[in-house]
């Protein structure tokens, strides 16, 4: 009686085709060597801080910081615990939390203050602390700060903190319940927080925070920024239930707040949407999961990397979203604001402000112009400009990812955490290799090629598949590394596995901008580890295997069979890109037949007779734009035994 | 650096675990027999209509109607042609349609009107156009009345019908753009249309349309009253983009239009949002693909069946949601209104109307109450009450799902129709029979037990995958069947395959209420196709197949091997619920052992040897709530067959 929905359906078909890039590689744990670290009976190792200098990594997990070293980080080095006092956790525990998991000592701030002290924070029992650690004893100040605003009470609760030429910036929350969030600079001089107001913040989930520098050559005088991520309530939009919206804040450095009207809270808090979603295809990534910042003296701009998911319908959806810096800026910089309007008596609805907007223009960062027209600090911005800014930190415009779409939308993961490294190709090329880890204990590394992401290997970094709480990159030539944190422990791998390919066709097809083939010693290897300066060495990431002169294998296995038997032939095939296809004296074999049985790793061949004896090569074919790229891996030599003719055989297909 | 968002990742993993129920059984299309029809060069056979009493079943396709034997489709008994002239096939295509698909005539209206006409419309070449058939002649009365209101010009465009007491009903669009839909009643004495407005309807797609009469006992003296189903476009919701919402719309039979004003249109119209969701998992269901309302005498109130799924993020996701006639009637009855306002001059936003309502009830169907007011008729209402609902057509409270939650949420389906049976089962209780079809011709066949959901059987109805299109069940005691159309043909299945399942366990396990097993005769028969009397079945739709009491397998495959080569032993088991286990002299076989390789429908045993000797049993154990049923599916013997010692095998696993 009804027609189908026509537009519906078209919709589907659109969606249920191939969803994002398969990994050409799927490296099992035990397939790989990776360095882990953990202890017994510590748990949550959450935070992750590396100094390059001195080739240490420190570890804040539960009760306990670790320094070990970063080439090695089997190698512990130092450890001091911090734990809670009996007296404490009984006051925790009074409060109705759990003794033996909430009322402990979670280590959620480790910042690098100078080159002696690190400043630390954890949740202690519900009563927040911060103190100083002495890298030279590894013993701490004994300071015991009050914690509250730098670090959550929690250890559930979301948290981010930035240090900043000495200063510590964090978002947070600001009361035993979590009720109160906040986003806070903990200074001597100028300490400044947010309005406790839903239009400042609604319920958010902090994830990540990092400072962007002005310029020093930029005549403007800019300030340094500091760029606050997170998802929270939004108060714009309308639909069943709470409707999540992931933000981008930011603060200025040089922000004083105001004389009278915003005293000691933020005079430059402005927030903006970030958009992360393909519109034809009706997906919606509304929930940001963790930001990274790609900042190198060598880019024009900085890039911001966000991996998002789905609040709505979200059965397994991930996506990658970037953004250029000047996006954003100039969103807060020259975007309109929202404001707030009453709809009969009970309603509130957001809209665009088309009012006049006064000047200094709210929420904008001391810069040259500011100074010019008489305000040296923003204790003397006036109260048109403060009281515009208190009431409108939303801006209208939304921030737009690069390209107005993902990057990356993969089906059946759920993206936790991501780091990206910037490397340049043997040929010059500039590539943003990102490194995403899944809730499932796995890495994706991923490069975008051509308006398409290539997906070049997935890597199970911890065995029990727990979720990756925390990714860290370093950056020191030869010597990189990724450290992943999760529940349980930490794990260090090499950026790339470019010895695992055997062939040329192998490391070329793998698109991976850390591998090349050297000919002359017929191995794949890691080109930022070798430090040849002669380069005679392969490398396509277009994967275009062609000038590979790989020899063809002339080992073979060979076999004897008797009459009515069965033969297993054996072929395994890395690639999730390639197919394996089985040829039997040149010709290529209809495996459909019930002669046959194509396994995953193996062939097998019923009822066998002398016509089945012969060659059977296992090719793998690999498939890269419109080129295909053969290679023979298992070569199997089938010949009779000549014995006396047999009884029919059991084994028939 | 940054925290993972618990909240979501709680989220996901309660998703990632096993999203609806798998059918227990998956019949391929050549594992059952089903009747087929189509004729070659037709297509679309979208509209089918049932002729109980003389069991017809009528198709309309593309340019044709036929009178097929509703026992056997593939007796075709009557068939007419109905094909667009070329002049008007020029006509048409010179407006830039598609002369050799859109410009043909689809039929999309097929009514009964009495004993020997049927009400017939067509979109004749973008210039729709309604006939009689008669039924006696098959033939056309010629009449060609103008089909505009009655049948869409589209082919593509969404539209919906019903004849309540010779009067027709339709949901459809009133232009040859496509852009003007409306709900229109094609009537002599009094016919009437909806407003041409957003508030009325906004770019709806209609789906479904139905009578439900009013009780004739009932002292109110209410009104039969006619719904609608449709998605629109939301005006009260606010997200990125166009928001979809699902629609029930309804009128009422004794309406007459106002005098004045909304002279001519429907002043009991109302609609309101039918709500289809889980909100602790956030999944939305927001776009209505197929409404079935399952009416019966015996029903205390007639319940409505709905397909959906989501708009947004939708990689695959379906529900069915049911609701009470009840509670639509409350809505409609007693909720309250929503509003539109208007915010800073350019913004409109719904919400609730919190102000007096008129009297009489603004919307309301013409019953004793009203009349005891002195209303006579809908053009006496007052002009207050008339304004109201022009103003006013949604209403501000949805109708929410029986239990507040779908009944089943169905992962990598996309369902697009429904019809529901409710059947008897042998103890007494009632079950509610849901045929379900999906866009890749298949179709599931589910019952809900004990809040869950159980699909008894998913079926392949069409060959290569075609979206099904339409769904009808007759009702006819022993004969029923269940008819499918899609674009290439119609498809006539039974409602159960009882006879597929040859052991008294597996009768019972199909909990099928269709189904039960004769243990005197040894059959699992169809308890609704049978007319014994006596009935010594059993059957139990918990699944609990403890009072069977089939016999042991006693029949076994002799196998003789010789010394190292390979044994296939076959064992296939329907079931997708339960697990395989092969035993061997009586112990459970370590299929993981390389010796073994278990593949999806045998056991592969490598290099046998004397210790190989033995009887091997293949067993099913299919575990219902806590308890679990084996039944041997086959017996193997092996024997080695003394020969002379062999050399080495070139099978080794």
């Amino acid at each position: 009686m009804a027609l189908v929905l026509y537009g519906a359906v078209g919709l589907f078909i659109g969606m249920a085709t191939a969803f994002g890039p398969v990994p050409r590689i799927t490296w099992e744990h035990r397939e790989i060597h990776l360095v882990h670290f953990q202890e017994p009976k510590t748990f949550n190792y959450s935070t992750l801080l590396l100094s390059e200098d001195k080739d240490i990594l420190y570890v804040g997990a539960r009760e306990v910081i670790f320094a070990l070293n970063s080439l090695n980080i089997s190698d512990k080095q130092q450890e001091v615990f911090w734990k809670v006092t009996e007296d404490k956790k009984t006051k925790c525990a009074e409060k109705g939390k759990s003794k033996q998991t909430e009322c402990l000592n979670y280590v959620r701030v480790l910042q690098q203050l100078n080159d002696t002290f690190l400043y630390v924070c954890g949740t202690n029992a519900f009563q927040p602390v911060c103190d100083y650690l002495n890298l030279l004893s590894f013993e701490f100040g004994g300071k015991n700060e009050d914690g509250k605003g730098r670090c959550p009470f929690d250890p559930a609760q979301s948290y981010t903190s930035v240090m900043v030429d000495g200063e510590l910036y964090t978002g947070t929350s600001y009361n035993f319940l979590g009720s109160e969030p906040i986003i806070f600079r903990n200074s001597q001089q100028s300490p400044l927080r947010t309005e406790y107001a839903i239009p400042w913040l609604n319920e958010p989930n902090f994830i990540f925070a990092d400072v962007i520098r002005a310029d020093p050559d930029n005549a403007d005088e800019d300030d340094d920024k500091i760029y606050f991520f997170f998802t929270e309530v939004s108060v714009e939009y309308e639909f069943l239930g709470k409707l999540m919206i992931p933000r981008i804040a930011r603060v200025c450095k040089r922000d004083q707040g105001g004389l009278r009207t915003l005293q000691k809270k933020w005079t430059s808090y402005l927030k903006a949407r970030m958009l992360c979603s393909a519109p034809d295809k009706n997906l919606i990534f509304n929930i940001v999961n963790d930001v990274f910042i790609l900042k190198s003296p060598s880019l024009r701009e900085s890039v911001i990397y966000g991996v998002f998911s789905p609040q709505l319908n979200n059965v397994g959806l991930s996506a990658v979203c970037a953004y250029n810096i000047s996006t954003v800026e100039d969103v807060f910089a020259k975007g309109k604001y929202m404001q707030s309007a009453t709809v009969e008596q009970s309603h509130t609805k957001w809209v665009r402000y088309n009012g006049e907007i006064p000047r200094p223009r709210p929420g904008a960062c001391m810069n040259k112009e500011a100074r010019t027209d008489g305000y040296l600090s923003t204790l003397n911005l006036p109260d048109k400009t403060l009281q515009f800014v208190k009431d409108h930190p939303l801006m209208d415009d939304s921030v737009t990812p690069i390209g107005d779409r993902p990057k990356l939308v993969k089906r059946d993961v759920k993206y936790t955490q991501i780091v990206v490294d910037r490397v340049r190709a043997l040929n010059g090329t500039v590539y943003d290799v990102m490194f995403i880890s899944t809730d499932r204990g796995a890495l994706h590394k991923a490069i975008s090629y051509e308006n398409g992401m290539h997906i070049i290997e997935e890597i199970q970094l911890f065995p029990n598949f727990e979720p990756v709480q925390t990714l860290l990159l370093s950056s020191k030539q030869g010597k990189q590394f990724l450290y992943a944190g999760s529940n349980a422990g930490v794990v260090q791998s090499p950026l790339a596995f470019c010895d695992k390919y055997s062939t040329c066709v192998d490391c070329v097809l793998a698109r991976d901008p850390y591998c090349a083939w050297d000919a002359q010693e017929s191995v794949c290897v890691d080109n930022f580890r070798e430090h040849e300066t002669e380069r005679d060495w392969i490398q396509n990431i277009g994967g275009d295997a062609s000038s590979c002169t790989d020899k063809v294998k002339e080992h073979s296995l060979q076999h004897t069979f008797k009459h009515g038997s069965t033969a297993e032939l054996k072929c395994s095939q890395k690639s999730n890109l390639a197919q394996v296809v089985w040829k039997f004296k040149d010709d290529v074999l209809k495996v459909e037949s019930p002669k046959y049985r194509l396994l995953e790793k193996a062939l097998l061949i019923f009822n066998l007779s002398e016509g089945d004896s012969g060659v059977y090569q296992c090719l793998s074919e690999e498939k890269v734009k419109n080129q295909k790229f053969s290679q023979v891996l298992a070569k199997h030599v089938l010949e009779l035994k000549k014995i006396q003719h047999t009884t029919v055989s059991p084994a028939q297909p």
